[in-house]
């Protein structure tokens, strides 16, 4: 495992281009809350619907049942949200050199209640902050949920550690 | 946008006064857990349920089916945990002026499976948080959840910046 | 209430074995994220699942129907979780004498749609706390969920101050 230096030296932003991966735009302001917080050394994000060029391409719960999400399309929703907390982090921080890592993340699986598949959908955000980190290692919290906003089928927050 | 500086310059008792918006005493204490911890120049609260002077004076899901509550009252409600999560932070700080901002909130909207319109919801505490502190944008996770204790529709937890 | 220097005296160790409680074995590292991430003083654990040597010895949703997990028993479960969550500090702190206390507990309840004794269950969670630290008093957020990974009823993360 590499020192959180490693991170530190550009390693986030190359990182993802090798892998081909471009952090999307952060999202809007929006009226009440936003994306990122920071407080000194963490930066805290909000929940992150998987929006793509801000549109959710999927909606619904993940399950196995007819009309349900699949758990493989789950993974990939899940990842986008990893990659769109990213973007939320850069609405405070100047630059992806300056995450260091991610200390905490948790993700919501908007579940049918016999699904309980919700760790491998949660890996699809945990692969991509380890392609993005070194060491991308996490804690991590994993829980089915009724219902998301807008329909979503997950949602991932972060507690990113900067500098 | 404010600087932090200005909510701790007694800006959050002056700015909830000018609303006519009072604090609630704080909750009482129960047995295995307190209303907030302190740590450092952080507060963390329980999660606040929305009581008014010791009872819940709405329960049930949120939706738009019969029976539920609807997607106003919850926003009334929410603001009310929001309130009553300043209230909880009281217990560990000894003035409101102390409270330089919200860094995070999590809502969680006990929610009829097809109800999707938890951000509306979660909008209550966030523009409470937003009269009260200066800046008064935070980042929020909101989630749907199938149920919470004693049958309440919202629950609202928060992590402040104090000094 | 004792001072935090009373757990810091090598507390945490001296009390569970007054009580008969050992320490689970951290659970072994897995694929994309890990059971506990230290950031300065401060231990984020992830998600904790009621594991017993390696198995869910009870799985399914906690409520008062037939064929749901009773609250009694969802109790013993919390408490599960939080004893693993320990158990997950230790692979990031040498000691337990160096855990201080616990700042933040969240407890996800698999909840049947009627169930609302989710504190009931949770304070399985927080009396192990109460009986491992002085001061024992945490913070606690407690929800039901439709679902938890692998069918479990009870999920545990805690925040630690550790020094």
């Amino acid at each position: 495992m590499g020192s959180p230096q490693d991170s530190a030296q550009g390693g986030v932003a190359a990182r993802l281009a090798a892998a081909g991966i471009e952090v999307p735009p952060p999202p809007a302001p929006v009226a009440a809350y936003v994306p990122a917080v920071r407080d000194g050394d963490r930066v805290w994000t909000a929940g992150q619907l998987p929006f793509v060029a801000g549109i959710l391409p999927v909606t619904g719960k993940v399950g196995t049942g007819e009309g349900c999400v699949s758990a493989d399309v789950a993974y990939g929703l899940a990842r986008t949200c990893a990659l769109n907390a990213l973007g939320a982090a850069l609405t405070v921080v100047d630059d992806l050199k300056r995450l260091v890592r991610v200390i905490k993340m948790v993700v919501y699986v908007a579940s049918a209640p016999d699904f309980f598949g919700q760790a491998a959908v949660a890996n699809g955000a945990s692969e991509l902050i380890a392609v993005a980190f070194t060491p991308g290692h996490h804690a991590r919290s994993t829980v089915g949920v009724n219902a998301l906003p807008l329909d979503a089928s997950v949602e991932v927050e972060l507690v990113l550690a900067v500098r």
